[in-house]
Parts: structure tokens; sequence; C-alpha cells
């Protein structure tokens, strides 16, 4: 397998889906050794740093990539599969940003109310245990967590001539913000343009359901994927195997329209991989779906629909492309 | 412990939460063991039935109860243990019904498509292997499922002088069609009047989340429950405690609001458990938070924020309830 | 003509739609002059009052009634016509009350914010000029803005055996606050129970559309109706008629839903007018409907649509029940 | 004045805000006399063609620009006065697509039933009359509507990079689709990028508040236009000013958050007229804003704030500008 190994400079960020130049050509089997700034650029590093006085709005999420895929074209499928996901700093930070998050008034849910304190938490990491340690800032509690790493943000090029903000997620995948991207899992893409373009960014160490305050435990990141790619066959909404559960994700507002994208494409799922009825597949589902969210604070709000393999006949979807990826990372290591 | 038996006769179901006069008058920790009929009163039987033309939809969602408590107050914390759930019949029902059920318009999110097609599933029980059978009706898959008792309704009476039918969910719990309402929960709801007037109901053998199509694996059910009171406390949400989470459940729509008041009411347990505050509870909630949804059928959606005690220190919720009633529950069997 | 005046006292004011004894019997074509109580209960007196310290939020929103009508049964439709507002005091309150209103959070829409300041307007009435005064109290403007008074409550008891507040707008009319109930109005009711059990308050010397604090110039009021009953034709939500159009409103949450039960209340009717199928009927509402907001801070919120009679065919709605009302009401003065 | 005449060929019409060079770079003061092709491209003519046959989905909302407006920086205020807007046929054209509308499921509200009827109208202009005829094509009913002319797309390019279809409404102003937007009003518009690069479309011989079906009375306009700026005072939403109002559009989903933006945009910017505290603006708009909807079927939902300057103390919005433009315009004619 080809690997190609990147670290962005600062000047190569992306920081959208679509309109701008890839950073590099590869072709399908190729695995990418990649490293991820955090979502805040960087700029937050003390529990005194204060968003909007560190922060260049303007240059929040930045992208690893695009990466144009020889022999990607619209209405294929964009096949990544995580291979490992490793924390590249000792340390990650969240924080709380003015009319940003799910428990406040926001641009859009535009209320009266003054903007919630601002306040920086950070997460030292000790690798060996696995764990980040979270400390309270305005109260006295010290807690370990262990690491989960994720990757917030995998995109490909929207349709429709659109340049999207790396902050939003959408049919194109971008920033779903769910935790089940996470080392192990295949995501499928539809194609939307020529060579797919994708890109990846805003590693988490961990993050709860939901997204609550709008940031999670941010850090840089070491990403290994593998890019495989499908003809055709392109999923309206992204798709997410593990080796126990199929995924669909939607994004839309409100939340039920998430949450409902997400229900219809494994719907469909159902129906390509067993022939259901599509009455059928919603009877199924509504007795074995489970329904974690994955964020209510971005641009559109993301919602998973997950299924256990085990509770499933066996099927292979995509052509067994998730099985010859974990095939093929093992060769890696 | 006192011990109470009931199986309600047909005209001894009550249809709302409030409004109606109580079956018995029990203390705290009286021990009882209940029959409830499953949520199509029993009408839908066989594939061929039609929610139109079987089903009475005054007569749905039948509640066995309400129960007076003496010394319940409001402003009090009603405590229902759910010690087991068992099936009560060898088999179980679900059903498209005309415009209800979360992926079609409804009376609510009136559109001008026509009804999906009435198609109703009849699930056989294994009660030895403690599966149900899905039998695909319109295409071809039969698939066993393990079985999940949980209870779908569970309420006190409601505040403001309100009687809101048994497919409500909201503060007062009702019908929040949640699988975390299982063998081994403790349940606290606010008391809001005099009695608390308690009634339990719409048991499922299984159910996904988010009960999409409207209706459950449904069953009726043999119920075993410790009921007890902490003085005061009352929670504004529903909080159910299992030995290994914390949970919520908020109702409203859309369904960002049903997830917020979840979520602000775990902020808020969070904050009376640990002494956090608002701001660091908010930041640790969004690192470990788990959202599973309920329901996005009902007349109010319902979602849950989780928490795993293992990731928090240890703590006596409600003065320890949960452990004690666990406790009682092993002298019963 | 029968001829029923009626001023409650407060121990006669009910808090619900549903679940009171009546205050009356009466039949069909009565004239009723009744008083009602302004929505704080006439406990919002001076600037300098807060919410907080004055009101009892058991006690708002006070109804005048509900009155039994002879020969009411579920499935008819009741006619209440508007023939006259009047203040009944020289002066009207509005205020911010916390986690009420449309730009604030809320129980529901559940944040972090603070609440907004409690803020009270007392709104001088010069009956004369038919202006009230606005006066700002945290900045200087004095404004003077012309009455138009409207009820901002109207219902008959809901169906299914519930017992809602007086705070609820739903299919049973209720807490609409829509400027559209104004002398002039019929409005027309699904009845639910026997004798339908209908009640009016929560006078309104003027309000904007969207009521966006949560509270209008909330004024005591008398009220001149006419009641009148129609066999059958219940309407899945109110339906409201003046001289110049015809208004159907639809309340749940989110504001799209109750729009959308407006729109397609009006499709009904239209179809119901004029036989028009239902795709013309939409294309057809497309380009002629008015929309303006009623509320968007109750506990569902109500949105209108309006179209204006001079666009369409002359019809007798309700076989002309409006226009026989209209004429009955010239004999009243 | 400068006069600039243009019409575009079908290869020189833009399909998105931003992400296209200007088809002509301009200096405030100039007029600029535009042909717009209707939404569907002029594709949809007779009442036998169906959407999903003869369009073309990719190529819809044709945009006449965009331009280049010399001297025009982000923070700056783009004002586009409205003199004049004539249908440029003699028909125009409305139809349902498959997915698309308020009153049916979509991609974002996705559900299982089928797609309403493909159904088209071809509305007849009597020019002389000012009216076009509805006829209904599933039923019996012909009528003459006024037309009402209004222009459903103006939008300067999205800030952060975005490129943006021009079917989407947000604070850019866009595909807002509000019969405000008609001949005497000035639209006041954010500048977000060096010379704002404005664009316009989507003409509409009439439409009604929300445009239920998706789609207005399509038809292809000519168009007379003053383009100002004022340096700074870019609104967080856009704004329009006629004669008799101020407007505020918002635009997001649910559709209450549209409305809280539109509402909060307005707050602001009495707050800027008449020094009002944001509590008493709140206050104000409660018992004085009318709310009438723009779209329920867009991208994001549009929705209004009005208030009719009668009401309010004269004032200077934008230092005077609309009067400025509206006496440029007498010039013209």
């Amino acid at each position: 397998m080809d690997v190609l190994e990147f670290r962005p400079q600062p000047d190569q960020y992306a920081w959208t889906f679509g309109g701008v130049a890839p950073t590099h050509r590869i072709t399908p089997g190729t695995v990418l050794k990649l490293w991820t700034e955090d979502a805040f650029s960087g700029r937050l590093q003390r529990t005194t740093d204060k968003p909007s006085q560190v922060l260049n709005m303007a240059e929040v999420n930045p992208q690893t990539g695009p990466f144009f895929v020889e022999g990607a074209e619209p209405g294929d499928t964009l096949a990544l599969h995580i291979v490992d996901l490793t924390p590249a700093r000792d340390w990650a930070a969240s924080s709380t940003i003015p009319f940003f998050g799910a428990l406040t008034g926001t641009d859009r849910t535009a209320l009266l109310n003054d903007p919630l304190p601002e306040q920086t938490w950070i997460y030292e990491l000790d690798r060996a245990r696995g764990i980040v340690r979270f400390e309270a800032q305005r109260s006295s509690l010290s807690l370990e967590l262990p690491i989960a790493p994720m990757l917030g943000t995998v995109g490909v090029a929207p349709p429709g001539r659109e340049v999207r903000s790396s902050l939003v997620p959408d049919t194109f995948g971008g920033n779903m913000d769910t935790p089940e991207m996470r080392a192990g899992t295949t995501c499928f893409l539809g194609v939307n343009v020529e060579g797919a373009l994708f890109s990846v960014g805003d590693g988490h160490y961990r993050q709860g359901e939901g997204e609550s305050c709008g940031t999670a435990v941010e850090g840089a990141m070491d990403v290994t994927l593998i890019v495989e790619l499908v003809k055709g066959h392109a999923p309206a909404w992204p798709r997410l195997e593990h080796d126990e559960d199929y995924v669909v994700v939607g994004s839309a507002r409100p939340l039920e329209d998430a949450w409902r994208a997400s229900q219809v494409g494994m719907i469909a799922w159902l129906g390509e991989l067993y022939g259901l009825d599509r009455l059928d597949a919603y009877q199924l589902l509504t007795q074995i779906s489970r329904s974690p969210l994955a964020n209510v604070c971005d641009t559109n709000y993301s919602a998973v629909t997950k299924i256990e393999k085990s509770l499933l006949p066996a099927a292979d979807a995509f052509g067994g492309m998730h099985r010859h990826l974990r095939e093929q990372a093992t060769t890696l290591t």
C-alpha cells in the first residue's frame, strides 16, 4: 500500500469543505498518516485563556486536506477507514464560547439573555494510563476520564457548487461530532465532485453524546486512515460501519429532522442489505435501533441511528469493504 | 413489607394521569405486584388486524392505578423501584397507525401526504430463551430478538390542576417510552398532588431508542414494584437510577428542547451530588453524558441524559434510596 | 334573545379548560355580557410590582365560565360571535416574567442563562382617544398606541378526558393569543364534551403578532358575545371568520407545526367551501394566504392562516352563521 | 446617475451567492435595469410539464449578477432600492415538486410517505388589469388574483469563505421569499466580502406568506434598482424599509428561530433608532410588531418582524438612506 505522511503547516489548513485546491492527489488504497490541529487552531492553552480574546473565529476547525482521490466521480462512495487515532499532545482544551453551545442562546436561537461566562478547562493526558483529568474551575472536583479518541470532522466537498465552513455537518459529512467516528470505523460518504476532495480534523480525546457546551476535549491528533473507493452506491447520508454496528448520521434542524434523516437512511440501508420492504424495515428499526445523539450545538444538529450487527443476519455492506479494510489495517502494525 | 397484588379489570383501567380516583391507598414501603394490559388494550392480536378497525383510540395505554401514597405531598419525591418485569403473555404486537409515528405526517406535523399503510406485526415469545421473533410481513426476513422488558408509562398526577392522557410524557413522567425504565431501575418523580396518584402501564417486551413507528413490542406485563417516598427534593424532571447510571428524562417539542430539559436536569443533579458549579457541570456533562433518545412519536418527545456512575465519585442520590431499594428487592425473591 | 350578564367573583374563576362545573347553562342564541379579569388576576398594578413577588402562578389567566350550552354534543360546532370588547379599566399591565417569553430560555427551552430582569410596564388608557400610552422604564420613550381589544383565551373543554390549564392553546382553542380574536369575529370550535363548556378570558387592549415577551397589554375586559351552535361539522382546529377574512389557528411546537396545522385546516375549509381538490387548494393557498403569528411564548405556539374573502367567491361557511350573527349583533346596540 | 442595463444570457446566470466572478463592477449610486429569469429557468411552461421531467435541479433560481460594488468592504451596508418590478412575460408558473414544500415530507423532514403528486399551474397575466388567473387543475375553480410583484431572492456573498446555493436564505439575504421585497423597498444587507457581490432573481408575480407549496407565481421580471452603500453599520440580519414600515428578516430552522432572529434584529434596530434599552424595546415590540411569515419551505425558513412607522417617532435609519433613494427614484420616471 502507498503510504502518505502529511503534517500541514498553518498556512496549509483548509477552513471549508469545497472551494479549496487539494493538498495531495492519492489513489484508492492509499494509507494516510496525518496530523490534525485542534479545533481552536491550538490557540487555547491555559485555563485563563478566554476564547473571545485568543481565538480567531475565522480560523477554527482547521482541516488537514483536502485530498483528491483519483477516479472518484459524483455518485461514487468514498470509504475512509480509521486505523488509528492517537493524541498528538499531552493536553487538550475545552471552553464555553459566547453564544455557542446547546444550553445557551445563540446567533440562531436568538435570545436577549447575556452570554454565559467564558471558562476554559485544560485536560492533562496520562498517555500510559489512557486518561485525561477533568479539573473543575469554579468549584472543587477532579476526575480521571478514560480517553476515547474520535474525529469530529470528516467530510467531502458538498454538492451543488456549494462551499461550506468546516463547522458545518450535512449530507457531505463534515462537522458531525459523533463519538462513533473512532479507530476501527469505516466512514462511507457519497462523492459530489470529481476527486471527492475530503479532509479531516477536529480531534477529540473524548466527547459525550450531544457535545453540550459546544467543545469536546479538543486536541491535536495523529490519524492513520486507509482510503478506498466504491464505484457508485453513494448513500444519501453518511454511513459508518464498525465491527459491531451499522451507523447512519443525519444532520439538520430541528433535532428531530436530523434523527429522521438518519432513520430513513438506515431504512434504506436495511433495504439494500436484506431486501427488506420499507415498512418492515421501519418496524424492525423501531425495535432495535439505538439513537445516541452526536451534536446539538453545530450549524446543523447531528443524530445517529445505530444497529448492532449481532441482531442481524451477516451481510456485506458495500461489497464487504469494511472487512477488507480491517484486514488491510492489520498489515500496518 | 406489605405486598399488594392487583390485576385491574377493564373497567378499572385509568386513561389519564390525574382526574381519577385511586384504586388503592398504600403506605411507603409497599411492594406492588401488578398486571398491566398492553397499549392496544389487548385488541391487536393478529397480523390481519388493522388499528383503524380494531382499536378504540379513546382507550389506548390503559394504566394500572392510580395509587394514593400515604404521606406524599406536593414537593416530595416518589421513588418507584422496578423489581421485576415479566411478560404476561406469550406474544406481543406492534403496528403502524395512520398519522402516528416519527416518520410520517401526523396531526401536528400536519402534511398533505396520505397515511402510511396500516400493518401489524405479531411477535411470538420464547420464554425459555428470552427472545421474541420478528417476522417481516411484506418481505422476507425472520429474526430472533432478545427481550428487554420495560415500562413505557410511569407517571404521577400532573401539577396545575391538569389531567393528561396516558399518551403524554411530561414533567410528571407519563408516557416517556424509554428503555431505561427496566427491572433494576428506581424512578424518582416529583409529587404534585396529595398522595402522588401514580400509575403504570404500557409494557414493552423490547423497544429501540426513539420508538420510531410509534409502537414497540407491546405486551401485557407482570410488574413488581417497591414504592417509597422521599420527603421534599422533588426534581424538575423525572430521574432514574440504575446500579450503573444516573438518568434524567426530558419531554418536549422540538426534540432539542426535550434533550435540553434532560441536560439541565442532569446539571442540577450533578450540582446536588457533588457541589459542582453550573458551568463546571456543563463542561463535565459535555464530555461524559450519553444521550439515547426515548421516543420521537408521542405528544411530547422524550430524550435521555445518562451518566455512568463509574466515571463519577460515589454518591448517595436521594439519601441512598436506590441502594436501599435494591437491598429490599433482594429480600423478595 | 336571552341576555345573561355575569361578572365572576374571584372564587368563581376557572383556571382550566375542562374539569370545572359550569357557572351557567345557556341555550344557543343567548347573548352574554361578561366581565373578564386580566391575565395577572389583577395583581400587577404598578411599575414597581415584580411578577415573582406579586403573582400566584397557580392563579393566572382566570376564565369567565365555563358555560354549558344546551344541546351541544361532541362533533358539533360552537359558534361564538364577539359583538364587543371594551376595556373595563383605565389601565393595563405588561411584564417580563422569569423564564417565560419568546426571547429567553424557559422551562422547555431549558438553558443555563440567568433569567432576564423582571420589569413591569403600566399602560394608561385614554378612553376617549382610544389609545394607551407606552412609557419606557429603563430608557426614555413615550408613545401613544391605538387600542385594539382582543381576547387571548377562548376555548372549550378538551377531548380525551383531558383538563388543560388556561395557559394552553390547542385544538380546543384556549390561550391562542391571536389579535384576530376581536370584535366582529365569529369563532368556530369543535365540541368535545356535552355542553361544550366554553370559557373566555385574558383580554388584551392591544398585542403584536407573536406576543414576544409573553404578556400583552393585559387588562380587564367587558365582553359581549352571542353564542350559537351548528350541529356537526366540528373543525379539527379553531376557525375564525371576520367580515373580511377566513382564519384558521393551529397550535403546536415547533412553530412550523403550528403553522402547518393552520394551513392544512385552511385547505380543508377551502375544500368544504368550494369543492376544491386538496392540491388545488394547496396551490391557491400558496399564493393568497397571509400568515401572521399569534403567540410564540405559550405551552404550544399558535400560528394563523388567513385569507381575504375579497379574493374568493362568495360562500356561506357553516351555513352563513357569521352573517347571521353579525345581523343579530346589530340588533343589540 | 449611471444606468446599467443587463439581460443575462443563460450561460451568464449565477447559481450561488459567492464563488462567482462579478458580471459587472458598479459604483454606488448606479441604477440597474435588469431582467431576471424565473426560478424554473423558464423550463416549466405548460400544465402538463412535470418538474421531475423538465427541470434541471442543478439549475434553478438563476441569479442576475453578481455585481461588484466599488468601495464596499466587509462591515459596510449595501442598500438596494427597488424602484420597479414589472412582469417580463405574460404568464407565470407554479408547481408541486416531489419532496419539496411546507406540507410534505422532504429530504430534511425525512419521512416514509410517498411524494405528493406533481402538478403544474400556469397563470395568465392580464397586464392592463394587473391580475393573474388561477385555474384549478384537479377540480373546478377559476379566480382572478391581483398581481403583487416581488423578488424572492436578493443577496450578497456570504461570510466565512462560504458559497451558498441561490436556494438558501440566511444572514446574507438570499432566497428569503418575502412579499415585503417589492417596489418601494430598500433592502439593507451587511457586506461580507470586498465588493459585496450581490445578485437578484426569483421574481414572483404574487405570493402568499409562507410560500406553502414551495413555488410562488414564478415569472421572469424586469427589475429597476438603485444601488447605494453605507459605510459601516452592517446589520446582523437583512433589514428592509418601506415608506410605511421597518422590516427585519430572519432565516433559520426551526421556524421559531427564524422569527427570533428577526425579533432580536428589530430590537437592535429600535435601540439604534431611539436609544431604547433592550428590555424596553422587547416590551414595545411585543405590543406593536407584525409577524408575517416569508417562507416555510426553503433550506432555512424565513420569518419577518415588521413595525409600522406611523406608530413610532420619525427617525432616519441608515442616515435617511431610504428617503434619499425614494427621491432618487422619482427622478427616473
